[in-house]
């Protein structure tokens, strides 16, 4: 009987890849599934300070690894579980107590920022960090000061999720595949969010020439308006419904982290920090941006009309002001 | 411009695969997520009398839709969404009331059986069903009474998920990939079931010829005993720490999803209607079956002990009388 | 010992999805090859009047079926071995002789047609047919004459594939993911095509306002040209290269073949049969075009300039007078 | 317009994974277009010395990137193109000249490995090494001496793919689904290579108690023995139809791949070196493995009879001979 492999080949880590998900909340723990559907990487963790209930979703998510085309995932309350991942996604948020404002609640998810970061940092220094946790924009641009990183290693999801229900919409009212629908939500991941009309085409159509719906109307101001008000009720529409929203999320995100693994140069609305992007300085909002193994890359600047930059700029200053609120 | 695609091209329905899934729960929704990524289908739908709650999951689902290689997917609390389904998963059960027996509770998901098969059968008569709502087997068994389906057009989940398990500490053990690992557990999805140890290989070598473990060990009685007992007990450890199990389920009902739609004839161990097999009859429970387009079945006959065929018989006789307890 | 499965559970055909390709060359070969991959469909046949080379091709692939989402290929020189197919993929063509011109061989060609659509057309009445021979675009024009079939049942691949060589040549300038280059070329899959330039886009930036490429340079008229002429050489130098275009034909043709099959209302650049389009008219010719269950749909009109619009006229014309030549 | 990604962001190769392919014929090309399907990697790259055909292959693969999860591909005549490859994989072999014998055939390849492994060594010193050029265990044997490197860091394609044909065979005979059928071919790939029946088993039923076939039939030794005769003659049989056999062995090597990126630790009969297996020593053949990072791992020991290890030291002794006709 031959000895086992453990002894005599110890497996590499080289070049494996690993994705560290911080937090086991419905977004953390159904992101971890996603990732390991997608199996973008050879390993994914998860990390949480509620051991029983980080534990017993890593199991359950383990349990189906035989009809994925993954090899390892696992969870702990230790952030060990973490060291030298590629990739960390930040899902944990504060809770919200009964009576706290939405400030209040925002200052204790920085102050558990100001907490987690460092010590995730002190694992995994090189990797690239995804902020998921909301208010993400705020969350991001406070947690980049508090990392020290440079820019592009970190930067929130954004509007990646409003971008597909924007195009879930529009591809719901014409009938064409959701691939073929070109258009994106930018600025603040909330209600000040603009969709990026003047530019939105299907296939290489204009979405300005494109006729009748398949209801027989036109995408005039007021479907448009529509469309807008649905994409930024959706979440609260769902979280009614079902309490929360984590599905969509866990794709959208899992999408942002193939980008990065793969290299892909994929065009994104993560949020990034803006630097002198139509006019718009010292602020995270999501813009199209390019995304790869540098993370978050060069901005892209679609044609936009006076009405979107004005809505831009006015969720800039929301988004500058909440942070300074914040002591930011 | 051109008039819209649909009144000119009306899609044809023809050989579209639908799935219909009853019961937005934990286990409904997140199967449907895993569905969808999966792509099995081109139309997954959710059906559950919460209307607020199935319209959500489904809208949940369906933003993420650009991500994966679906085109729609939907929920209602209307009966019809199932018409012309080729797979129904039930995974609707009733809610445990305070102070309510386990048979009690039995009856009360019976009831809800005898009120929903016989609904979705009008609207989805040529459907393959597929039974998830625990206790599965005797579920399965009055189900197939209420429908009057022949015996392979309707079976339950059985063990799918606990051979997972079962192959997944195996492969912790030895270090060797879970898909190399060929392990079943039989009987009842339940307390009762049986690991067949005695014909578990890895790769071809049976497991009582593995030698030491990564650990050093043996797979001997005391190791087999304890993965067998982690196996019953881990989906009281997954409620436990997170309310409910739903990942790794949503995998398995997929992959058998996959093995009637693709018509691929993949053995798995199903909860099927059992005569003459080890002489057991006039039961539903978990054996290695074989899966297509047809449903359940030829039911393989690996090698046994005469203690695991003597479990298979204890499992058989708890689960008739179960059934005979609930009037079946 | 139970009987064995096909006399106890005849699988049912129905909603099983067949893929039927007819020509076994370098072309059809690799095409069954990424189908059987790409796992579309359950079933994929190869027919060629070469029995021994079709055989062997389908043997070939079948070997691999293991690492692969189906479960059945082969190959004949019975035409039955199409019967019932959902979709038909037509890559036969005559060789070229000695001493042939370009138009004998098209003659040649076209004579093919009329023998093998009528033979298929009775095993498959129902499937959508897709032309892949060369010049495909009059042979996809003849062919729908000697079918009768309605234009939306038979279509020709066009410029999916130049269209996809047009993204890739745009992504090697710009270090942009290919995913995120929307640009088509339309008119005929040839020398006169035509890049619709001036609608094409990076995420939503016009290639025109995209400032510096890799290599510091400008999509200026020189770049676009060079592009273009590039497209339009690409399968010359392949073939001087390897003696044979097949693999990125074949995922092209994959792909249009999972917008069939998954109903997925795509746009692609397939050529078909052109009514009033920009003015054209009488006439098969790549356009973006929606493609679903139904086959060939909507035609988009994207913004042309009046050189493109000018370009697009011409391919036209020397399209129609190619099929006036050969008598249609 | 801000300026190109190239500049600011300069993509970082940490983390992204390369194969390398070394050859451009039919095996090496269509390995290659399998791999970039696959996505197992981000990056593929084909060696040959003929530069215009490796240009050709890969450019012909390149232009299909857009249908694939990949982001590269390119091909190459210098050696430079494989620099820091992860997995290196060798198809490249001498051209039989007329009036060659066996033997000399065999020579003219081991000469070109002992020109092409030294030069490719040295810009990929750390990957894994796979060996596809036949006779594939003396090529092996050979390369390991000639490289130097350990055993575990270069071995051979084996009978990963007689083993597919084998199970596709045996998946024929009884209509289970091929993942289900557990048998495994051993030794030379060649002409002595041996089914190791006795373990073989479908689902957990011995392949000698399955009962019926679907043709009536017993596993009797006749129709073993005709499967192994069709497993042995296949490639023959193949090439006759077609000229070459590349399909199959494409996705065999994939899968081979896909065990080394992602850290799988699958059992595949790749041709490792043995040292006191089954009293077999000195010689590379093929025999159950697992494979992962660390490439070849621990040699499985399923239970043989007397004859199936006669065979296997038979096949070795074939081996050694011919690697010491080749002075090794």
């Amino acid at each position: 009987m031959s000895a086992p492999a453990k002894t005599l080949y110890p497996a590499s880590k080289k070049e494996r890849s690993k994705i560290a998900i911080i937090g086991a909340g419905a977004v953390g723990a159904t992101l971890a599934y996603a990732c390991v559907i997608a199996g973008h990487a050879s390993e994914v963790v998860l990390y949480d300070i509620n051991k029983a209930k980080v534990e017993a979703e890593a199991l359950d998510i383990a349990h189906g690894i035989q009809f994925t085309p993954m090899s390892s995932v696992s969870g702990s309350d230790d952030i060990e579980i973490c060291r030298d991942a590629d990739v960390v996604v930040i899902t944990a948020g504060a809770k919200q107590k009964p009576g706290q404002t939405r400030l209040e609640l925002a200052g204790a998810t920085v102050g558990l920022m100001e907490k987690i970061i460092p010590s995730v940092l002190e694992v995994a220094p090189n990797a690239i960090y995804i902020l998921v946790t909301n208010p993400v924009d705020v969350v991001t641009y406070v947690s980049q000061k508090i990392s020290g990183l440079p820019f592009n290693q970190m930067f929130g999801s954004g509007t990646v999720l409003d971008t597909a229900r924007l195009r879930w919409l529009v591809s719901k009212e014409t009938g064409v595949a959701v691939q073929n629908i070109h258009a994106y939500v930018a600025g603040e991941h909330g209600d000040s969010e603009v969709p990026l009309w003047s530019c939105a085409e299907i296939g290489n159509v204009p979405l300005r020439h494109w006729g009748p719906t398949l209801s027989g109307g036109l995408f005039d101001n007021e479907l448009r308006e529509r469309i807008r008000e649905d994409v930024v009720q959706s979440a609260y529409r769902i979280i009614e419904g079902k309490g929360a929203t984590n599905y969509a999320v866990g794709l959208a995100v899992t999408r942002i982290i193939g980008a990065v693994l793969r290299d892909e140069q994929r065009v994104l609305t993560i949020s990034t920090r803006l630097e002198d992007w139509e006019g718009i300085s010292d602020v995270c909002m999501a813009a199209p941006t390019i995304v790869g193994r540098q993370g978050a890359g060069r901005v892209l600047t679609p044609p936009l009309t006076l009405a979107e930059r004005d809505g831009l700029t006015e969720s800039a200053q929301r988004l500058r002001q909440a942070a300074r609120d914040l002591g930011y």
